[in-house]
């Protein structure tokens, strides 16, 4: 690949391929380190993982490559008070009875321990640290940049990435509508998390790229060299792709939803909050269609529990249901370019990605 | 601009821009011409004119070019049964009150006049003939190919492009989830248009690609070159652009309406049905939010009407607040790359997008 800028150059990266956080057992040590070998920059969500395992799966990767690697965390959100489980309870028990279990208790506020987590992300040799839902604390961005490690933020607007760039980011990666998971919005209400907020790509990444001096990488719906050449087209500097490396061989998700990725239609996701209480965009399946129908009947405005809460009732379901192999119990999060997935390596993407780019720029320019 | 390809020789463009039909008065004569002596195409949106206007139209536009140009109708759609008006009259009642009018009656359903409209634009001297809402008859279709007019039908899912293609269209325009105006949809329920087929151009345009064999016309969040050189990378042969001619000189719409693109943000837009009682995107206002709030109440689930009497039921409201310079009663469709739109001619326009386009092309490749 021609593909140089200076933010490769900074990172000491081949390629202009960042492959995505996801926070919930995608990003295998296997898969961030694969990605590392092949010239891109892998990233370990370890939003969900204790200080004590984060630092255990930043050494399993640093094992595993000598290459830079990033590692994210969520921004800290006010947690809000506990909230009486009850609809929320009786909602999901009859779906913890088909796989013979109870569901849980709704755990007490944690105390926050994020400023642990992030001692163990800056003790753990990862060149790059991302965030996403927020603004770090201004100690916090201190404290990472003071190590030499680069910062990156995540906007979904144009607004977003003024704030983030004014709070002292190294660089942007912009979310267009198009992406799998959590949307990373962090301005507006509910409402405008859902809709307003919601910028495809094509229209954000350009929006973005005028309004702040940094350098932009532009994520949802990347997922080939086409996609790849595109971006780089409308401003950015490089990409972040997620649903792209869950159909990896090294992505540590559930066999039953790779066959989901790998069977599904662009109009297959959609955003919801069942899961976990925040907005994100999946494969719809049983699980979100009946809990969201029942919000829209009127008669289940408190069966989806605030964030972080509905996340800690429905995890022990999802873990259940991928070791059953119920897709339709999981939190399916891909993108609406997934009629792009393959199986492959990692390395086999990253190559793949490398030559699909270089062919999609001789094509415009022949 | 060194872009050729088979599609841009077949219609005799100079360069790939369409400009968006935009039913409701943004696209004159003087801006079809406009396009079309520049090089590229303009479209006439013919769905709201009877068809001695569009003759009258198509006679005027074809008076200020010798170029192509390209006139669109929407596919006939089963006419509802008129709706009891009643809940939804009394919402617009204070609107018009504020502009010292009443509500119209609820026109009764219309005789279909789709054939009469085809014959207009069948005699009009288009070139080509683009349509939304879903396929045209047989019939249409076979009339429109048998004299020789190149055919367009729009897209917004890979398998909507499928059934197109093997109705026998020319081209697919794919319709990404940041353009404004009307979702173009045609499968799937309600919630399938609202959600599940909004696409983002990053990801539509590539998946449409590899769906059909047909070229693909990119639309939605385009704005610039930067746009154009992308969407080309993603596979297209084409742009569609609406937003950006919205504000230019030769653009028919209110003032005050120009002046609410040139003043929005990324995030300040969302679909609603309020104004025609399909989804469509605009900027938000009062009427928008106030009469989807009532629904969101459990209170309004008749206000709206279905399409396209509510269409009809804000029509005077719209023209006269259009006259009277009231923004928050005009249906503001544009979309999510609005920031990006400047006050031009249209050939300024089209002469910087040539520009820009090459010069994207070459920064990608230095």
């Amino acid at each position: 690949m021609t593909i140089d800028n200076g933010f490769l150059q900074r990172l000491g990266l081949d390629n202009p391929v960042i492959q995505a956080p996801m926070a919930g057992g995608g990003d295998t040590p296997a898969l961030v380190a694969a990605v590392a070998n092949a010239g891109g920059l892998g990233s370990i969500g370890a939003a969900y993982l204790s200080p004590e395992v984060i630092a255990k799966t930043a050494a399993e990767t640093r094992a595993l490559t000598d290459r830079p690697f990033a590692i994210n965390l969520f921004a800290p959100l006010p947690l809000p008070e506990r909230p009486d489980p009850g609809a929320a309870l009786d909602r999901v028990r009859p779906y913890y009875a088909e796989l013979g279990l109870e569901p849980p208790a709704i755990p007490e506020p944690a105390a926050d321990d994020f400023a642990e987590k992030l001692a163990a992300c800056l003790a753990s040799d990862a060149a790059v640290f991302s965030f996403t839902f927020g603004v770090l604390p201004a100690d916090a961005i201190a404290a990472i940049k003071g190590r030499g490690v680069t910062l990156l933020g995540t906007a979904t607007t144009p607004e977003e990435a003024k704030i983030l760039e004014a709070a002292g980011v190294d660089a942007i990666i912009a979310q267009g509508s198009e992406a799998g998971g959590h949307r990373g919005s962090f301005t507006g209400g509910r409402d405008t998390e859902f809709e307003r907020n919601l910028v495809g790509t094509m229209a954000l990444v350009p929006q973005i790229a005028d309004a702040v001096s940094l350098p932009v990488i532009a994520s949802g719906g990347i997922m080939d060299g086409r996609g790849i050449a595109a971006a780089l087209t409308l401003g950015a500097s490089a990409v972040q792709m997620g649903t792209a490396f869950l159909t990896c061989a090294e992505a540590g998700i559930p066999e039953a939803y790779k066959e989901a990725i790998l069977a599904a239609r662009a109009s297959d996701t959609r955003l919801t909050r069942a899961f976990s209480g925040r907005p994100a965009r999946g494969i719809v399946n049983r699980f979100m269609t009946e809990t969201e129908d029942r919000i829209e009947d009127g008669t289940g405005k408190a069966a989806i529990l605030p964030f972080p809460y509905q996340n800690a009732l429905t995890r022990p379901l999802r873990a259940a249901a991928g070791k059953a192999g119920r897709p339709e119990f999981l939190s399916l999060w891909a993108g609406q370019g997934l009629e792009l997935a393959r199986r492959q390596t990692a390395a086999e993407l990253v190559a793949r990605l490398v030559t699909e780019t270089d062919d999609a720029i001789t094509r415009l320019t022949k």
